[in-house]
């Protein structure tokens, strides 16, 4: 079983320890992005994952295929070319101090990117399963075209599909996601999201709960998930249900919506050591786990532990491994150092 | 509107991290002080700000003039002299360990400083506020001379005049303080305490509250800052009240005490980063607030947020502007990533 | 009264902060093994402290001796030869994510030292004190030869023994353990253990007693201690009572059985910095406390404080003095600034 | 007198010490660029300067404000807006390993600015001196047009005007290069180079000289300053000449040409620290020194001590006062510790 | 065209810059040996490489995996398990201090490796060069077995085998490695060694050279190739001619022996940066030139070239592409700055 | 034979690296000087060494003790009190930059010292030599009396005594200088200097020499060491010579006069990594040497080559071995790899 990821990797740049970004004189330098993190995820949990993107070809997009090819990702798929990397600085918040991201992101190598760069047939030939995000088909027109063409492909060879949905607003409207997604979802088998995502993108709200709260209201999002799944003939829809308590504690669980049955895991309350990417560790989870061929209660259970643990790793990567997770899934989360 | 503040600012030798002193191959090297770090933090929510004291000539010197030029505050009010820049030692505590201070600031060029050094009306001449704390006039007497002089003068010159009493023991004795401060506070419109300095500087004692228990008494504190007010004809008192749980954990609130009447904020609790300067951003919240005309709630809200979020920022700076403490006022205390 | 203590120290290796050891490019490199701090403590509290072992000549065994001299522990005794120092390596966890120690201590300079490379007699002749633990005789046969030469040598010359039972189950199973224990045991005093030793090592449960779920159950131990104390005829058994919410936050107490009786520390919730080495300042409390004559409940609350606060410390060694603990013991864990 | 200087300022990424881009986990993060770096270097000679540009309004811009705040540069005519700042990523050469800079830097905040973003009479009211460099207009067409106007206002104005050529390949052909500085060349009084622009620009020649070899020809180049300042009625024309033996060794020296004679500096040779901005160090000495009416022999020495001393110290920035290079100018070049 | 090296990859500890071990509170903590060095090398150069080797499955063996697939280079021919990984310490020299190192390898995984760990069949498959150093022969009497079954299975498919000698006396006597190397050299196409090798090895003396005094004799290297190439029936015979005038500056310079002719490279005096891997880089250079059909004079021209670069560049690894070693190939050295 | 040094140790508080102090946002802290440096040395060599001065009772008066421990120095004679520990800072200069010193040294602990604090009778009970240099009694004229007090004492014991001059014109006058020393040489046997000192203390003038230049005229300071011999009755007179060529390259030499004989070392080229603590380093070898029984030749050659292997070491101490000085004593200064 091999995984395709296409989208994005980013220079992320990220003063260390709680420096705000006037204070620092280092940024630690990592790379990241949705679908990077996905395959890393994967081949972290042992299985076969390949990044298709376009990089720059010079020493810094050269560093970019090095931090995944660092962890197993097959990186053959990457088209070099394009003038620039894109770049996300990352000041993490603390206590009541919330984090903030600034993106330098246009006119990125992937973003300007072509159809011709990418030979689908071959990229899918033998892989069994496809993933992408909502931030892929938002860097460009042509992206969103690509995107369309590499999902049709994917169905036509019969790979699985997922989508996190991962709306960001300063890529697009919800008017532009939603028109571009909605070409896409008739190809996607599984979707992901977290508790905005399907309202920002769709308009399917989740009743009586509010993000700035922490509230969040399980019974609301049983019915997102349901519509979207309905809407788009949906094998799964996963959502991730995060209380923010504050920049440093946050409770974490999630929930898996399938054949109208909606599966619940745990909740885990978390100290937070690095929560981007966290997200995308759920994806890998569900992934994973869907392709491991475990049930939904299984699944959700996997991908949420899998999830939790990557809000204790410094940097977009979920460097966990299959037996770690599994650890945690048994209950055992009382971190009792492993000599 | 422009605030002059007057006093010292030392070197901050601090281990990184939670490492004793022992420990230490490193220290990081900042620059603070109670009325520098009043004139950082105005200076980040946008205010004219100058801090006038007096610094040596050589490199280091320079460094601590440097810091502050850096965000934005006018040193040119900075007289250039006397031998040696006071240095505080700063070692961070956690859980059940306190923090520790050694201070090593005898015969700074500041203690030093005779009146000829400072030009009151050519310094206050554009001023609208003047703010000191009860560290300069404790520094030695001649300082609380020229301290006398300034307050006088502001007073003189229609100045609003705010003073923190910011008692400390290493400096002089509660009878020393007394009768110093005594003499600084009829200049006085704002004064602005922790728990403990009216107690220590003038005798007045809150009621049934032990520091050591981490308990606070909201009444106690009202009766101390209506005794506070009376005595010397404040317009307003600002008194913080912080409940210490651990080197790690603190809540944390403030009152208000203006025309007989206590105005308390909400209160936060607190994962605490760096909680030196807690105190000095919360006295620049107050300023900042009483100088755009916000009514005493709405003052006690912004200076109690801002100094909440000082706390999560490493070095004695407050380096947060006025639209993150709005946002906090407005009871967004989630954390959750601002992208 | 002049304590020593005999067995293996280690360089350890850990990434910095929260990394993951695949992250590291840098290993913070220090010096620990349960005896060494053990006497490093106590050095700390003032004790004159030797500590006993076996390095290679090279530098790196150098590095060893020169982190205990900086401390003032008396190094005269460690015997310079054999092939390599023990190494350790140590991944901090946060949150659910446990921390993970890999060690590579085989054939290390103490394991294979002989007989003849220690002079017990000299090494004795101002002490009043032996410490050793589990993991000194676990470390090699000949290791286990020479503690029961060293015991035995000990109790002749009338000095206190005590023993950390520290079962490692990298080292020996719990047959070999118990085997050689069962032998050297007879000759100690005081016998200090932790909430699974005595289980892995005789036998001994604790009953309705859960390490996973991390729920403690007092009678319990008390139960274990009384058998303990009888089959081995000891004067004290201690006994550390860890609760583990997760590898940020644990609780921590402790018990001392003597003639009979049990007595139970007051208990501390922790915000963990660093958790190696807990247990060995545990027993540097003890240690120090029954030497300065103090009375068993006195004795506990300076043990289970002192080792509260080394959760606090970067490092192996707890360099807490006897101050800090006694103001911690007498109810101050506030966390105020010490200014 | 003040000096007003205008162009670009990026953030550097840097790896630490001689660390290749691929081996960096850290990016040492600094701010500088051709006439950002001669305002920091005037500032700390002790003159008045303002940097003049363009830079985003989010924390990263603040950044480079900051960083030219910090040495007393004025940054009140800093426009603020556009949506990203510049990056240069620098990774140091040593020996036979060349240093290499890859530029990221389209799209920039001032590369996109517009003509009504700068209001040269008020920038020009109290300034005597205008410095600019080949960069500046080679940003972008509208920035071409911006500069024009800027150096005739400054003429009318009656500034002195100093361009140094400063030809960059990536950013215009010699064609492109030669028609726009051909434009504002006639509004210059001082013209500043190294040992390749002035062929780059306007195609002329200094004979018998190549810079592969590291052999410079001294006749050549007064014939190439006699030709500039006789195409473009220069009163002063300055060049630089390296001579690099490697990357970690270079010789340096310079000539000023005025009225029809040159004079040739001293000649030093440096191990270098990092020889970024040397030009532009080079530069503000001359600006420097002219300025304060010294002679040509006078000047030349100024200004080449000053740069051959920036290529001791690391980022863009030369942080050396006029003392410290007068003891150079005066002979001292032993490098004795001074305490 | 596919390399495959075969050899141990150790834990290289560090102290950063040039502190002494003893005053090392960090270590560096990177990876490298003999024929990694090799294959990460060629990698860089973009040819095929793969690693064959033993590593424990615990965290530390996956980050040496890590290290070389961060180059490309392929590690699935690294057999996991045995217990623990090889180290070494180095400590940088300067000036007249020399480096140091430190081994700490016995018994590592792949000192333990058994015949049944490497299916060399497979492993040679698709491969076209073989390369080891006498490093591995000498780890452990089953390791030289192991590897004459490697050469001899090499040379039996046609693949090109090249030998670096390696001595190195803390693993083996001159006898013994004479004994060995005997058995193994009839394989062997191309020999590469150093100035000492041939002589510590196989007793052939380069007469009139003194290593201590830096000063080589030309001659007397063509002897010792001339020597080694009939003895062994050698294709090529490749010595590496280092003049060590310091820790900080040496004289490089390498001589190739083809067909009873030799041919010297351009000597490069270097600034060092990190000497160790120098002559690994130096291996890779003459496998790559030679597997591109360079003649004599070019290769030695590239790999002398490829290897003083390697010298200016932190770690184990050479990370020069071909394009650069060219640049010097070509005759600039001097560093200049590459925009 | 154990060698008993009194003066000061002082924080030594630097920038990383190359940075300027202004640049510097963290100190690297170490400790040392003139006489603590010079018994660390000692100890590394195998002596006994004890350090004599006064230190606060607070932590970082605690980490000076600390930071001798480690290397083994005897600090049992270090009294406890006073109020600061002397500071100074050091910026790292290269190439024609110089190194900076700023003292931040008065009123600290020592300097305040008393007569009654030091029990010379026990300090020298089991003591061969005594050491001091010119910078003890310049600290106050009490220290002045407390050295006159030591030396006498000394001197009726039996014990050697040196002194070197190190003469520093921040902490006296020549005037003063000369007065104090004259009083105390007529009880010292051996006196270092450098080619300063005995011209600034005692005005004997080396003819013909110009520090500036860094040219050292051979001839003249053997006239140097025959007047101070002559004057004070010495037995041994030790001069360093050290040529500047820069802040990175210097050369070194010294020389020795006994019985009017004048022995010169060989002369290194040096590297500098920090020059501080060199002429320190050097009164270490001599006082080894001679101790030894060493004769002239042989104690010039160890202690010039002890202290030239000192400026490629970071920190005050010299941290070289008895063997590794041997090896460049016997001509090896090749910097080869030591395995």
């Amino acid at each position: 079983m091999k995984v395709i990821t296409f989208g994005e990797i980013m220079l992320r740049l990220a003063p260390h320890g709680y420096e705000r970004f006037v204070q620092a004189n280092d940024f630690g330098a990592t790379y990241g992005g949705g679908e990077a993190n996905v395959a890393v995820s994967l081949a972290n949990f042992g299985m076969d994952a390949a990044f298709v993107s376009k990089l720059p070809t010079h020493a810094i997009g050269q560093c970019a295929v090095n931090s995944l090819r660092k962890y197993g990702v097959d990186t053959s798929w990457i088209v070099r070319g394009g003038e620039r990397i894109g770049i996300y600085y990352l000041e993490k918040g603390a206590s009541q101090r919330p984090s903030q991201v600034i993106y330098d992101r246009k006119d990125s190598a992937i973003a300007t990117a072509q159809e011709a760069d990418f030979d689908w047939p071959a990229i899918f030939a033998d892989a069994t399963w496809f993933h992408f995000t909502g931030i892929t088909p938002a860097l460009s027109p042509t992206l969103a075209a690509i995107t369309l063409t590499a999902v049709k492909q994917a169905k036509a060879l019969g790979l699985q599909v997922s989508c996190d949905l991962n709306y960001r607003k300063k890529l697009w409207t919800p008017q532009e996601a939603s028109q571009t997604m909605s070409q896409l979802m008739p190809y996607v088998d599984v979707c992901i999201a977290n508790e905005e995502d399907a309202e920002k993108v769709f308009g399917i709200h989740a009743p009586d709960s509010s993000v700035i709260d922490g509230v969040l209201n399980q019974d609301g999002y049983v019915e997102v998930a349901k519509q979207l799944s309905e809407r788009f003939a949906l094998k799964q829809v996963a959502i991730t249900l995060r209380e923010s308590i504050s920049a440093s504690d946050n409770n974490w669980g999630a929930m898996l919506y399938e054949e109208g049955q909606a599966y619940f895991s745990r909740r885990y309350p978390m100290h937070i050591v690095d929560r981007v990417g966290g997200g995308d560790s759920f994806a890998a989870g569900i992934i994973y786990a869907l392709s491991q061929g475990q049930n939904a209660p299984s699944a959700i259970e996997f991908a949420t532990a899998a999830s939790c643990l990557k809000h204790s790793i410094e940097g977009d990567f979920n460097l966990m491994d299959v037996s770690e997770v599994n650890t945690l899934v048994a209950g055992d989360g009382t971190g009792r150092v492993q000599r």
